[in-house]
């Protein structure tokens, strides 16, 4: 179908931002903040990268914001071919990590060596959660959730599917750690989301 | 409907990060590259953004590749309110700059100063498009454009609109400068899509 093949280093980048849109396609269980529809993981990740840029000072100092951003633009790209696994759902979580592994390997092999390298290693880094940045991505991922979740003033899909604080608060234990400057918001956000009746509490 | 106010830095943090989710709902006039619907400029910022970061070995030396993708990540905010101005409709470009600075003053008049002043200048950036990291981000923001269309390998919304040649030449044409280890793909990728009858020619 498609004949350029302006030299194999160039095709296969081509070909690899050709096959990554398809992540504009795979929906979230999280909605839009008007409700108008589920947000996909692409426009997530853009979500999540630019509140890394904003929240820049509220970080850990010394943390290298531009490579949050890197980490935060490719920590979904695997959903291409895994698609997004529901954080309560434990079922769907179990095999996650086969899943996402085998997609690692498909679509960062579609690249040339050097890039595709970089990607990997950025995923991985995501996924370990080991490094400042790591741990700053994910807090950052996770807050995109509640932000999404809270900010349309109906408690999102949390109602939808019977979360309850509990496993909220569970989700939401990174950001402890990773950026703990929004910690307090988390809590509070929590606290009135439960007040709402948006987030059953358990016992 | 929202009570939660941690303190009034973080608040107008997460207004703005409220409000640009907006960006997820504004349409382009390019398709996916599967056409199963229109793209919206959220993800549109997300695509250009990790394409800086794959084809950073393409980009000139010395360029700041993280500031690339700063600039792209913010550079489609003013949307929010402006909407998006079709690329080949002269009319509607008529009023963009005014309309856009409207939305420049209110949108990033949400956060505080300091982060405000940086998302505002790296947007001033993009549209003076003098520095190199500009030019490669608006050489990167016109080639997501030819990438949708091209993609598909149906020549995608330039025939519902009667797009030539010409005009896409015309319209690539920052991507000579602020990238030139593209143009010859480009070119290449114009040359078939007028031989496959995508692109008109005029005269």
């Amino acid at each position: 179908m498609i004949a350029v093949m302006p030299s194999d280093d160039l095709a296969r980048h081509l070909d690899f931002l050709r096959e990554i849109d398809r992540l504009k396609s795979v929906q979230r269980r999280t909605a839009l903040v008007d409700r108008s529809r589920l947000e996909n993981s692409a426009e997530h990740s853009w979500h999540a990268a630019v509140a890394a840029l904003v929240l820049a000072g509220q970080a850990p100092a010394g943390i290298d914001i531009a490579h949050v951003v890197r980490i935060l633009l490719v920590h979904d790209l695997v959903e291409v071919d895994a698609g997004d696994t529901f954080a309560y759902d434990p079922a769907a979580q179990h095999d996650k990590a086969a899943r996402e592994r085998a997609a690692a390997d498909r679509l960062f092999g579609l690249l040339p060596a050097g890039p595709g390298a970089h990607v990997r290693a950025w995923w991985e880094e995501f996924e370990a959660g080991q490094t400042r940045e790591a741990m700053m991505a994910n807090a950052l991922d996770r807050f995109a959730g509640l932000l999404q979740n809270w900010g349309g003033g109906d408690g999102g899909t949390w109602r939808h599917h019977g979360v309850t604080r509990e496993m909220v608060m569970a989700r939401m234990e990174p950001i402890r750690t990773g950026l703990p400057a929004l910690w307090d918001t988390v809590v509070a956000i929590v606290d009135e989301a439960t007040a709402a009746g948006h987030l059953q509490v358990e016992g």
